[in-house]
């Protein structure tokens, strides 16, 4: 077999086989394929697609191309719930306590940010004296002992997936339905669980910017995932503005904290239980929707959910105290509030910017290299369709550096736009797509 | 200016500038972009095409990568002649000395061949002594002095089309029109003739099969050296049967001189003819058609041509005695003789596999380190629309190691297709291709 030959076949519209791609990925991630072989084929993969099965079988190379998470020692079925990313969606922290609560197992890996703000390892490390770095064993004991463990991504965690995202990342082939959708699912497959929700976004604070492209990569994804025999379901979000209020990680733990007693933005409880739903589905906790929605709310009533995030903090080296007295998170010192200029309603809000806000103040990484300043960010106090008077606070910006604080307001301003009549806003949760087909929530 | 830019650019479809052109291939062959972005790139230009602009800028960048060649201190306007390669095409051989008796400087890089036979160097190099390498105060002296020199070409001439064809010869993106001709056309205008007149062969011992590519071809390369300022024509030549009947390199410089002589095969002759014609008419030796053609035919009836290959040889350091006397040439030891097995005529050739007939007797390079066998190749007696009768002689072919002698005529003989019922012939020449159009010959 040889590369040159496969990137003719792709050229011209072929579909490769299943022994073809696992050749291609295995030489690749080895070194004997070239990355200048490797990038004329992901081009002829952006003008002349993938096939299913092709996707499946590229999916699944890529997932095998390193150590495969082996997590049959757990008890029970696992959930897993990914989410391709938005600003302000703290949802993990959320969602984690309230699924581990109803004794669901969440054995959960996940990456630091490259963006606006940290990933969920980073909002996590706002604990004072937490860690992600979990030696399988003991990833495994907390799993089973509390129903609850998230670690960081092992670096041997799909490694062909990491090279050719790399690879992807400066030759213009990011942006292919099929590739993106095989490189998220690779890492979901190669985490081990049994039943994998999944969170597309859409919108303006989205990598999909359309509500018809988000559909499409949840499509790819569920047949992904239900091609290589997991439970698979996804649902599509909206994104066009923040999730809740807070954007910047300590922000986002706070905000976590506080939904989770019951005090949080109504959209960021709704879309955990949306999620928290189909994941006790998935593992067939509960046969019944509105059972598993219940069993959820309550959670948070009789505060075991709350309980279940200390129990969670303490179990991975981080000062549970921090969870009732919020004042052992790391705060900014200087906070200024951003008032409206005028009456009327918030009509749009650019929300990619908003993100870029957060990245100002030191939030998010520019580089792999940056370091993050937990306590910044960007509260806001009006969300779309609000109605606003003038010298009301629209948001409340955390910092630590009064240039950069300047900076970001004059950004944030910007952002918002404001109608003179009202402005109705969009549904949150807009379709569910499963392998029974897409269907409107 | 980021090469990451240029790719999407040309992804979506776009256009590069001039500058953006210049920027990629001046980084490129300096090494600060990598291939893996150049195959990128390429892959999308597969797909997406480049403007007539693009290409023209595309080659010029090329050519300006290395050594421009300046003829300047050649009296006259120079001539130069490029063919895309066929089976038996020893028309420089030819074509040379004939333009070169009439005054017209003929100042020639040529380049080793990589297939069926060697290059127009190799081929001379069957004259004892004879040497390609001159310095370029001697390559202007030898044209000044007797208006021909036929030199290797220089390791800098066009080096960014070296690196990319390597590239695009392991990436699947060599058979873009625009790239072929502008990889090309840059060698061309390095080389720095004032007239280039281009042979385009077309046929199945072409590299354009169809007659539509081989047009497309010759319209992009004379855009290209019109929008260079070069006076460029290219003609479409048939390359369904060999050009003559010699295939190999030392029986090629026996056919050229016996054409030189007024005793080669017709359609050897006429093709110089009508490539001289336009050499002459491009560098304003002649304003008429006819009038150029006569000169051409002259100087094979005065014996000018032949007298003049004999002082370009000599002045190349070969033996000018080999001109007379063909037992000077490399001479193969084992001759054999295919005989008709009945009566017919011929209808088909696979000119290709007369081309690997030659390479299997030793004849032509299989990679770039492979020795030639100059003494080897077939000489056909037969070509399409000719009458052969049961036992007549097809072909003699000369060798020197029986065993590759009898795979050569297996593969010979599977070459050839006869018919009970007379064939008519291809025209020769089928069109001419110029800025001012293209129109039937």
């Amino acid at each position: 077999m040889r590369m040159y030959d496969l990137i003719m076949k792709k050229r011209n519209g072929g579909a490769l086989t299943k022994e073809e791609i696992f050749y291609m990925i295995n030489e690749y991630t080895n070194g004997n394929i070239p990355d200048y072989q490797m990038s004329a084929f992901m081009m002829a993969v952006y003008f002349k697609g993938m096939t299913e099965e092709e996707t499946v079988n590229l999916t699944m190379a890529m997932a095998e191309s390193g150590d495969m998470m082996d997590l049959s020692s757990i008890d029970g079925l696992k959930a897993d719930k990914h989410s391709t990313g938005g600003v302000g969606d703290k949802i993990s922290l959320v969602l984690g306590p309230m699924v581990a609560a109803l004794g669901v197992p969440v054995a959960k890996m996940s990456g630091r940010g490259l963006g606006h703000t940290g990933g969920t390892i980073d909002k996590l490390e706002s604990f004072p004296g937490f860690s992600t770095s979990l030696t399988t064993e003991k990833f495994i004991e907390n799993v089973n002992r509390i129903k609850i463990a998230i670690a960081g991504q092992t670096a041997n965690l799909a490694p062909a997936d990491k090279k050719l995202y790399a690879l992807r990342d400066v030759t213009a082939t990011v942006d292919n339905i099929s590739l993106i959708a095989s490189s998220i699912m690779s890492k979901k497959l190669a985490s081990g669980s049994d039943a994998i929700v999944l969170d597309v976004k859409t919108g303006n604070g989205a990598f999909m910017k359309t509500e018809a492209d988000a559909v499409a990569l949840a499509r790819e994804m569920v047949q992904i995932g239900t091609g290589a025999g997991r439970n698979t379901v996804a649902i599509i979000s909206d994104m066009n503005q923040p999730l809740g209020f807070a954007v910047g990680n300590a922000l986002e733990v706070k905000e976590a904290i506080d939904t989770l007693k019951g005090e949080g933005p109504a959209d960021l409880l709704e879309l955990a239980v949306v999620l928290g739903t189909y994941m006790l589905l998935g593992v067939k906790r509960f046969t019944d929707e509105e059972k598993a929605r219940a069993a959820l709310y309550k959670t948070i009533e009789d505060g075991s959910a709350l309980k279940k995030l200390e129990e969670f903090v303490e179990a991975q080296g981080g000062n549970p105290e921090a969870v009732r007295n919020q004042d052992l998170l790391p705060k900014a010192s200087i906070v200024m509030e951003i008032k409206a200029q005028e009456d009327g309603f918030v009509e749009k809000i650019e929300t990619d910017e908003i993100g870029v806000v957060s990245l100002i103040l030191g939030g998010g990484r520019e580089t792999k290299e940056s370091d993050i300043d937990l306590s910044v960010g960007v509260v806001i106090k009006k969300k779309i369709g609000d109605a606003v008077e003038k010298g009301e606070t629209v948001a409340v910006l955390h910092g630590n550096d009064l240039k950069k604080m300047e900076q970001a307001k004059e950004r944030f301003m910007a952002a918002y736009t404001f109608s003179k009549s009202p402005v109705t806003r969009d549904a949150l949760v807009k379709w569910i797509i499963s392998d029974k087909g897409t269907k409107k929530y």
